[in-house]
C-alpha cells in the first residue's frame, strides 16, 4: 500500500523550490507598475527610489504672519531704541507661506512688532500699518522656512523597497511626483479540490466538510499584499482538476492547490502537478503541514509556481504562514515577515516527534515576572486553535520535546502589549467564564482560561501559572467547598477566596430520556454507558461524594473511566450518542439540546492569590463581578444562582 | 490685532469633545451592517459575539485513512496472538474525514495493518483487503476526531470586537455562519482649504503651497479602518466654504477641514464651524498641532463631528494621530492604537516651551547595550522628520526639555527588531552615504545617517551614540586625514579607519559663474557672498587650512559666518540666491544645477570602533564596501574616485 511521504526538512524543501524560482527568473519583484500617488498608494512597495524632483519649500516662505525685512535695516534696534520702518521698500506684509521679496531676508511676527497707524490696509481682521516700529534687532533668515528646508532637489526622499505610510506619500507628493511605480501584487488562485468539500454555509450531512481553507488561505493572501482569487470546489477528479489549472494557471503567479483532508486526496494534487510540470518536494518534516507539495507547472511558455496545501485547517493556515507569506514578500518587494520574538517558559511538559519541526500553538501571559507560555490543543483540524494562538513555539527537528518549566523562544501573533493586560484563568471550566471574558474585553482585559478541572487549577496556582482558578471543589467530611483544599494545595499563601456562582450539577441526558433515567443510582443501571469528568474536576469529585452517600461503587458504572475535561465536552458525548448520561451544568445541557435532570446545586469559586488580587491587572475583575451589568447576564443562564456573587468567603 | 488661541490641554480637548459626543449618541460604534463571510471581511470587526451554530466535525470522522472497528472485537489482540477482522460487520474502510459508522468506535490507520488478501475492493492505487490481521488492541475513539472536537455547537468562537484575522474567518465559517454583522466604516471626508493651495502634480509657482495634507490624512483615514473622500481645494472664501461643508456634510460620519498654512486660513475654519455648529475647541497645547479645531456641525437633523485641521504637514498628520485615530478606532470597534513603549536614552538636549505637550520625532537605535533616540528636525513644516522618525518623545507639559543622556519613553512607529538592525552613522555628510543605505537595506539594515561635521562624529563616538562615523578631517601639520584626530578624540579606542573614497571638493557657484570666480582667493572680492560650513566639518577644516596656506583672513570673507550643515545646503543657498559661492562636493552641485570649479582632492573615511567593526550588525557593511556593485555605483558620481574604498588607514 502507498502510505506515506518523502518528508524532507523544511530548509531543504525551501531550497530547493528557491532554487527553481530563481532559474525561472521568478525570485525577486514580479514586474512594476505605475500608480497616481492617492491614498490607494498606502502599503503598496515603491520599486525605484524616491529622488527629490522639487524642493520643498521651492522658494523662500515666510514662516509666520508678520512683516518681511532686510535684516540689515533692523541692526541696532533695542527696547530703548526703537527702529521705525515704513511699508513698500521696508517692510511688507507676509503670510504663513507667502514668498519673501526678493531683497528681504528675515520675517518678524506680527506680534514683534509696534503698530504706528491703524489706518492701514485691513485684511480679513487684522489691521495692517502704514509704519511699524521694532525693538529688537533679527538675524538674517529668521521666521523664514529656507528653500529646501524640507527636501532638496535630487536628495533620496524614500529607497526603493520602502513600504508606503501615510507620511511617506506626503513626502513623495512634496518631492513632485504625481505617480509612482510599484511592486505588483503577485496574483494568486486557490482552488480546493476535494468530493467531500461543500462550500460554506451549506446545510451538512455526515462526511461533508466544510470548505473555509481557501478562504483563510485568500485573506492570507491578500493581508500579505496579494490578490486572492477563490475558484469553486473542484471533485477528486483527475481529469477535471488537470483542466482547470490549465484554464487558469495563466492568469496567475501562484497556484495553490487545496487538497481534501484524505491522504488519497492529496495525491490528486501531485499526480496533476507531475502531469502540468513538476513536483519538486512532496511532503516536508514540518507539523502541522506535513503532506505539503512545492512544485511548478509549464503551461504554455509560462512556469507558474504551485503549492499543494494539506486539508487539514490548521495544516493549511501553516502552509500560508511558512511557504506562502515569504513569496508574497519577495514578490511585492518587502523583507519576509519577521515575528516579534519573546522568551516564555513553558507550563506543561510537551513531547514531539524528533522527524519534524514541530510548530505548537500557544498563548502568552505574564505571571509576576514570569512571561508564560502555555500549549493549545495539536490537533491539525483544530482551527479553534490557530484563533486563540498568541504565537507559535517551534520545536526543532531533532528535538524530542520541551520540559514544564523549560524557557523557549515565542514568535509572537499578538503585540508585546497584549501579554501585560492578559489574565491567566485556570482551573475548572464554567460558561460565566466566557461571558466574563467579553466584560474584560471592554476594559482593556485578555481572559485566557484553561480548563484543568479544580485541582489542577490549584496545582497551577502553586505553581505561579496562573493569576486566579476556578474551583468548586467540595469537602465531603464539611460539605464546604473550596476552603480545606486552599491549605492542602496552597499552603502559606495569602489569597482571596472569592464567590462566583451558585449552579445546579445534574444529569445530562439526550432528549425525551430515551433510557428513562431518574436518580443518581440509575447510572449503575445495565444498560446506561455514562460519560465522566477526568479526575481532579470539581464535578468529579461531586460525583463521587454522592455516590459515596448512596453506596454506589464506580465499578458498577459502565463508562466511568471514559474522561472529559469539560462540560461541553460531556454534552457533545452524549448528543452524540457516545455516552447516554453525564453529570454537568443545565447550561452546556441546552447548549446541545439536551434534557437536564437536576440533583444537587454547588458553589463555584474564583481563588485568587493576594498579589494578583491587588494588582492593576486584576482590577477590573472585582468591578465586573461586585457590579450588575454581569450578574443580570449571568443570571439569564438557565440553572445559574447570582446571589453569592463578589462574596469574600476568605482571606488568607 | 487677533493674533492667538485659547490653547488648552490636550487631555481637556479630548474631555471636552468626549462629552459633546456622549450626548449626540456618537461615542461608540456608529452601527452595524452585515456582510457575506468571505476575505474582504478581513480586518473588519464583529459587533456580536460568534456563538457556534454548528459542532465541527459535526459528526465522528476518521481521523486517518484505514479501518474503522469495534474497540471490543480488539480486545487481546498482541504480536504474538494477532486477530483476524472480516469487512462488513467487523470492520469497514474509512478515509479521513469519512463519518465513523454506527456501532464503529475505533479506527486502525492503514500501516497498522496486515492484510490478508489482495482480491478486495481496489481503490485509487491503494488495495483493500477483505480480511486483516491485527497485532494490537485498539482503545475506544483513537483516530476518531470527535463531534465538536474543534467546536462544539453554543459555544463562544468569538467575542464582539474581535478585528478579523485569516484564521478567525475558518473558525466562523466552521461555526456555520455564512454572513456577520461587523462595525460601519466611519466615513470621512476632507476638504483642504486656502487660496495658496495647489493639487499633487502642479507646476509650483513662488507662494504655491502643493496640497498634501489631504492625502496624508486619506491615507491615515484608510489605515485606520475608515473610508476616506479628498474633496478638491476650497479657496479662502467663507461663503464657499460653508456652502461645500453644508452639501457635503449629511454623506459622511466626519468632517476634517484642512486650513491653509496661515493663521488666517485657520480663522476661516472656525468660523465656518461656528456658523454651521459650534467650536468646542480652538488651540490645543500641543506641538506640532498647536491650532487644532474641535467642533460638531448641526446640519439638517444630523450632528456631525468636525476637526478643523492645522495647515503645517506634521501638524495635520500629528492631528491625524493624536485626535483621528481613537475616533477611527472607536467608531469602529477597535481600541485605540496603544503604541510599543520603549525607554531611550536621547542623544541630545531639547528644550520644549513647558505650556505644551511636545511631541519630539526620533530615531531609535542600540549602540552597544544603550538603546538611543536621536532627535529629528522639529519644524511642522518638515513632512520628512515623519518619514524618518522611528519613534515620538512626547515631552509633556510643564517640562522644560530633556538632558543629553536623559532616559525618555518612546513611543515607538517601527517594530522592535527594527531597532536591532540600525546602523548609526554620524559625522560629516557624504552623499555615498545614501547609496550605502540603499545597498544595506537590501541586507536586512537600516543606515541612519546624522550630519553633524566630522569632529562632531568623532565626539558622538566617543560617547558611544553611534557605531561609526563618516570623516574627512585633514590634520594641517601633517596633510594627513583623519589619523591624528582619532588619538585626539578617541583616545584608547580600538577601532578601525577605513577608507571609503577621494572626493573632490571646490567651488559650486551659480549656472554661467555670474560673479567670475576662478580660484579659492576669489572669496574675498568685494560683492562676493559666501556660504560656510559649520565649524567641525571637515569641509570647513579643508576651507581653513586652505585659507591659511593662502594667507586669506576669514574676516575678509562676506558672509564667512553663514553656515550650512550638509553640502546640499550650501548648494541650496546658492541656488536660491542666498549666497554667491561655497566650497563643496561635485554631485552637490550637480543636484541643484549649479556649476562647480574643482579645487582640491580629499579622502573621506568610516571611523569605526573595533566592538562594532567586529559584531554581526555591521558584518554586511564590509562585505557592500569590499564588493564591486556598491564602488561601480559610487564611480558614477561625479568627482569621485573609489581606488581607496575598504582600504585599512589604521588599525588601533
Amino acid at each position: 500500500m502507498t502510505v506515506y511521504l518523502h518528508d524532507i526538512p523544511l530548509d531543504e524543501a525551501k531550497a530547493r523550490f528557491e532554487a527553481v524560482l530563481k532559474r525561472e527568473d521568478l525570485w525577486g519583484v514580479l514586474g512594476q507598475e505605475v500608480i497616481s500617488l492617492d491614498e490607494n498608494a498606502l502599503g503598496r512597495v515603491i520599486t525605484e527610489p524616491i529622488v527629490a524632483k522639487v524642493s520643498s519649500p521651492h522658494y523662500h516662505a515666510a514662516a509666520m504672519d508678520g512683516f518681511a525685512v532686510r535684516s540689515e535695516q533692523t541692526v541696532g534696534a533695542q527696547p530703548s531704541h526703537p527702529v521705525v520702518l515704513h511699508v513698500g521698500d521696508q517692510f511688507r506684509y507676509v503670510d504663513t507661506g507667502d514668498p519673501v521679496p526678493a531683497g528681504f531676508d528675515a520675517v518678524i511676527p506680527i506680534e514683534n512688532i509696534e503698530s504706528l497707524d491703524e489706518a492701514g490696509e485691513i485684511a480679513g481682521e487684522i489691521r495692517r500699518p502704514n509704519s511699524v516700529r521694532i525693538r529688537a534687532a533679527v538675524t538674517p533668515w529668521s521666521h523664514i522656512r529656507m528653500m529646501g528646508e524640507d527636501i532638496i532637489v535630487t536628495q533620496l526622499v524614500l529607497a526603493a523597497g520602502q513600504t508606503l505610510r501615510p507620511a511617506d506619500l506626503g513626502a513623495i507628493a512634496a518631492a513632485g511626483y504625481q505617480e509612482i511605480k510599484v511592486a505588483l501584487k503577485p496574483r494568486v488562485a486557490i482552488l480546493p479540490t476535494g468530493s467531500e468539500l461543500v462550500p460554506i454555509g451549506s446545510k451538512l450531512e455526515p462526511g461533508d466538510i466544510l470548505e473555509y481553507n481557501s478562504l483563510v488561505l485568500a485573506a492570507q493572501v491578500r493581508k500579505w499584499g496579494g490578490i486572492a482569487t477563490r475558484m469553486p470546489i473542484i471533485p477528486d477528479d483527475f481529469g477535471e482538476i488537470c483542466k482547470r489549472v490549465t484554464e487558469i494557471a495563466p492568469e496567475f503567479d501562484l497556484i495553490l492547490l487545496g487538497a481534501g483532508s484524505s491522504a488519497g486526496a492529496e495525491d490528486y494534487s501531485a499526480q496533476v502537478i507531475a502531469k502540468l510540470g513538476s513536483v519538486l518536494v512532496h511532503g516536508v518534516a514540518v507539523r502541522p503541514g506535513h503532506p505539503v507539495i512545492l512544485g511548478i507547472l509549464k503551461i504554455g511558455n509560462r512556469t507558474i509556481p504551485v503549492i499543494g496545501v494539506p486539508g487539514y485547517p490548521v495544516s493549511s493556515a501553516m502552509t500560508g504562514e511558512i511557504f506562502v507569506e515569504p513569496l508574497m514578500a519577495m514578490w511585492s518587494g518587502r523583507r519576509a515577515h519577521e515575528p516579534l520574538v519573546k522568551k516564555a517558559e513553558m507550563t506543561r511538559k510537551i513531547t514531539s516527534p524528533g522527524g519534524d519541526d514541530d510548530y505548537l500553538r500557544v498563548v502568552v501571559g505574564r505571571v509576576g515576572t514570569r512571561i508564560l507560555a502555555a500549549p493549545l490543543a495539536r490537533g491539525a483540524g483544530i482551527i479553534t486553535s490557530l484563533v486563540h494562538a498568541d504565537g507559535l513555539v517551534i520545536l526543532p527537528r531533532g528535538v524530542q520535546g520541551v520540559e514544564a518549566g523549560e524557557t523557549v523562544p515565542v514568535r509572537l501573533y499578538i503585540r508585546e502589549t497584549d501579554i501585560e493586560r492578559t489574565i491567566f484563568c485556570i482551573g475548572s471550566h464554567d460558561l460565566s467564564l466566557d461571558l466574563l471574558a467579553q466584560f474584560l474585553a471592554k476594559n482593556n482585559r485578555r481572559l485566557i482560561s484553561a480548563n484543568v478541572g479544580s485541582q489542577g487549577g490549584l496545582v497551577a496556582l502553586k505553581r505561579c501559572e496562573a493569576h486566579m482558578a476556578g474551583s468548586h471543589l467540595l469537602d465531603p467530611e464539611t460539605g464546604e467547598y473550596n476552603v480545606n483544599y486552599l491549605s492542602t494545595y496552597l499552603p502559606g499563601v495569602s489569597l482571596k477566596l472569592v464567590a462566583l456562582v451558585l449552579r445546579e450539577q445534574g444529569f445530562m441526558i439526550r432528549k425525551g430520556n430515551p433510557k428513562k433515567i431518574q436518580k443518581l443510582s440509575d447510572i449503575s443501571k445495565q444498560g446506561i454507558l455514562f460519560v465522566n469528568r477526568q479526575r481532579g474536576a470539581g464535578t468529579r469529585v461531586l460525583l463521587d461524594y454522592q455516590l459515596g452517600l448512596e453506596g454506589i461503587s464506580p465499578n458498577s458504572i459502565q463508562g466511568y473511566s471514559q474522561e472529559e475535561y469539560t462540560h461541553l465536552g460531556v454534552a457533545a458525548a452524549i448528543a452524540s450518542g457516545r455516552a447516554d448520561c453525564g453529570l454537568g451544568i443545565p447550561a452546556a445541557a441546552q447548549a446541545l439540546d439536551l434534557d437536564f435532570i437536576p440533583l444537587f446545586q454547588e458553589r463555584y469559586d474564583l481563588v485568587i492569590p493576594k498579589d494578583h488580587a491587588n494588582s492593576p491587572l486584576l482590577a477590573p475583575l472585582f468591578d465586573i463581578i461586585n457590579g450588575k451589568e454581569f450578574s443580570s447576564a449571568v443570571a439569564e443562564m438557565p440553572g445559574y444562582d447570582v446571589s453569592v456573587m463578589g462574596k469574600l468567603i476568605l482571606e488568607t
